[in-house]
This record gives C-alpha cells, structure tokens and sequence, in this order.
C-alpha cells in the first residue's frame, strides 16, 4: 500500500479501536504527513468530524502557500463537506483508497482543477463493507441518509 | 432584519467580541433555532470552524429528517467548505445575509437543489466590508488565498 495510504488506513484503524467510523486521513506537504485525523462522530458527538475535516484541523492554521503544496491523502472517497474543505484551501492533489463502497463529488472536484485519483485498495474497501454491514444506520446518519 | 438572520448577526458581533472573524450562523427547524454559530478560526486557532460549521456542530448529531426540514442561515455566502456541508446533510433552504463582499459556489449549491436566497442586508455587508479592510490578511487567509 502507498505509504500514505497506509497512515490513513492506520488511522482508520485507531477509529475502529475507539468504536468509531473507520475512515481515516493524511495532508502532505513535500512528501511529510503534516496531519492526521479520523472519523469522530461517534467519539465526539460531532457532525462535522469526518476523517478529513479532523485531519485539516490538527494540521492547523497553514497558508495558502501551504495547502498549494499539499496532498489530500483519504481511505474513502471524501463527501460534500470534505471534498468543500478541499477546493476552500485549494489542495490541488487529493488520493482516494477507495469509491466502491461511497462516492463523493468526484466529477465536481476534478471540474474545479483538483488531480483526484481513485486506488481501490482492496483492505480499504474490506474495511468500509464490513463497516457498513454491520453498522448501517451509524453509516447512513454519516452520509445524510435516514438511518 | 429577519429575525433569523438578526440571531446569525448576533452571533457575527459575538465574533467581534471575541477578536474573531465577523460571521455568524443559526440552523432553524420548524420555525426555531436549534443551533447557532460563529466563525471561530481565530478563537481557536481552527481551520475548520468557519460560521457555519461551528453552527452545525453546537447543533449536534442531527437525523437525515432533521435536516430535511433545516434551514441554514449565515451573514455571508458560505464558501465549498460550508456549501459542502449543507449539501452532505441534504440541508433544503440557505439564507444568505449578504453575497457582496464574498460569494460561494451559490450556482452549484442551487444546481444540487437547494433554494438558497440572497438578502443583501446592509448592516451584514458593512460588518464584513469593515473587518476586510481592516484585516486583509486575516479575510484572505480565511477564503483559502495568499495573506
């Protein structure tokens, strides 16, 4: 697995460990993880931490010469909000584990200029269905669907 | 004013109060406001509390029929991040204080089927045409540009 897929999917698993939505994800700047974050809805009651929103928040307020440089590095494909996050700070790289389970915007954010690309790593998508198999209507509050 | 939108004001000067960015947000349902909000990036030294998802946030872990009948308020057009999560949550109506001084992706946001509406009140455009000029840099780094 891509090393920086790998630290998402590890964070994926943390969530796993605390009883939460098993998605995780990286920022990459010059090829270092400048931060890290997990799904923590469950954890901390919230509606706004999907893994990539946790991850922009604990690496904290950068620049816009920052983010420009910066990788979006997500075990899933990113919702609304997160693929939002995305194009509001201009991140023009974003690495998607996999869409077979969930599919944001893609088509939107590539039309905003971002280089998207899809893996479909084979753990990432094992991770999601058993997630979603055992656990829909936790899933589906976390896409907006009736659960 | 619309007495929503006058809460969401009320939250912006909280902002001021606070040293913070002038923007703030009310989620209604069934005629009362169930969560409220200010942008919060300087107050906490965030990246993703803009006005909006402070606001969803303190309205806390809300069901897809919840949400099917929200209405989001904010003094200013929200940016892809806010927009996002509006879309994400299925969110039917926004309220926009004003678009003047700053305008999201309001044409996609109403191409996903969102009535979003434009006040362009004028006690909202001076709050913002007044902490833009005087804090540029801080404005810029909170729309995702150069500061």
């Amino acid at each position: 697995m891509n090393p920086f897929l790998k630290a998402a999917f590890d964070e994926a698993q943390l969530g796993i460990q605390e009883n939460g939505i098993p998605i995780g994800s990286v920022l990459v700047i010059d090829e270092e993880i400048v931060g890290r974050g997990h799904n923590r809805r469950i954890q901390n009651g919230s509606s706004i931490l999907h893994a990539e929103m946790d991850c922009l928040e604990n690496a904290g307020r950068l620049t816009a010469s920052d983010y420009a440089r910066a990788m979006l590095v997500s075990t899933l494909s990113p919702c609304d909000m997160c693929s939002g996050a995305a194009l509001l700070y201009k991140i023009p790289k974003i690495i998607v584990g996999e869409n077979r389970t969930f599919q944001g915007p893609e088509a939107y954010v590539r039309s905003r200029g971002v280089d998207l690309q899809i893996i479909n790593d084979p753990e990432c998508i094992a991770m999601m269905k058993y997630f979603i198999e055992n656990s829909p209507s936790l899933w589906n509050e976390d896409i907006g669907l009736p659960s």
